[in-house]
């Protein structure tokens, strides 16, 4: 054998066409995971590669925390590694989501993403760091934009209770900001419509800007 | 509107067919990255969706080291977050790559990854991972074993001129240990075949266990 082995395919990558990050934003019950779910299915159903990335799917893993790190991974380990909810901690939480959002659209996939992200800095960042990769249609921002009292009304994991009570302390919306977004690509009025429709108003923007193969 | 706008959809997501976490380790010029690139063209040319995770896209975002961090976030956040070499971090640095790449696997993509990895418990921990969210032919361990010689005398990033001369330290090989894979899915013989065979040899291995759909 001799150093020709790997010459020729060294480097050499396959070229795919880059998905899209479409990146919802929006307070706690304000239905961002359910729409994104519901645009993924659509998204499926046509036959279009898509996938969801959600609280679900990063807190044991990606983003976990000292509490999950500990058992496994020993106490140093969690204290230098497991993500809490200081302001730096939550913006290297949106930004690892960034960076993975990122390679997911560059194999291809349509990556929809639903996290609160409350802060307008750490989303422009994402939208920065995605789109000088790719194109300035890379990064679609979703501001699910529920009011207060709605989704204070829902509360499905009674975290606004919690909040209310003081149990929870630095909740979004309650005692901890929720910065709108400024100039987003689609403003949904959630809590006037079906997830079904909201969905459908992703889908129509997603094939307005030439992002769907099918 | 009332909360049955919400409740039929929460929860709900849609169901892949998982795909599979091809885990490439060994030396540093063991051609890790090059054979996993090959698989990955293979793959791509026969309609399978893939995807490979290396040091190429995961050094800038997932996995940045202060010296990238500070620019943007600052010295605090880089030192809180920045990734170094020590013990822990390059644990961590495999333990974010597992939790990534269980995530393109459940997306249902055949994702190949390829870092030196150089410790068997640090593998042996994203296998059970992986392997807890699916099944056990969810994680295969692919060991690029060419022989340290071959790989010095390839020596692509001038890396282990620099490990001799001392210029970097704890280099894998040099002086710092290589855990070889005790029981690996598969293992290639690097140096003594073209990348394209050994890529073949990963393919047939694939299809063997019922991972291709084409």
């Amino acid at each position: 054998m001799t150093d020709k082995t790997l010459v020729t395919w060294h480097e050499h990558r396959v070229q795919r066409p880059r998905g899209c990050v479409i990146w919802f934003t929006g307070l706690s019950g304000s239905g961002k995971s359910t729409v994104a779910n519901c645009v993924d299915e659509l998204l499926h159903q046509s036959g279009e590669p898509s996938f969801v990335l959600d609280g679900d799917n990063v807190r044991h893993g990606l983003n976990a925390s000292r509490e999950i790190l500990e058992p496994t991974f020993g106490s140093e380990y969690a204290e230098r590694f497991g993500l809490g909810f200081s302001a730096i901690d939550r913006q290297e939480n949106i930004r690892r989501i960034g960076a993975v959002a990122e390679l997911f659209c560059d194999a291809g996939l349509l990556t929809l993403t639903a996290f609160v992200s409350p802060y307008r800095l750490d989303r422009d960042s994402v939208r920065e760091y995605v789109c000088s990769r790719g194109t300035k249609s890379d990064f679609v921002e979703v501001f699910v934009d529920t009011p207060l009292d709605v989704c204070e009304s829902r509360d499905p994991k009674g975290l606004y209770k919690k909040a209310r009570t003081g149990e929870i302390k630095g909740f979004t919306g309650i005692d901890d900001p929720y910065e709108s977004p400024l100039h987003p690509e689609i403003k949904l009025a959630g809590g006037t419509d079906t997830p079904e429709n909201l969905a459908q108003q992703v889908v129509a923007y997603l094939r307005s800007i030439g992002k769907l193969r099918n």
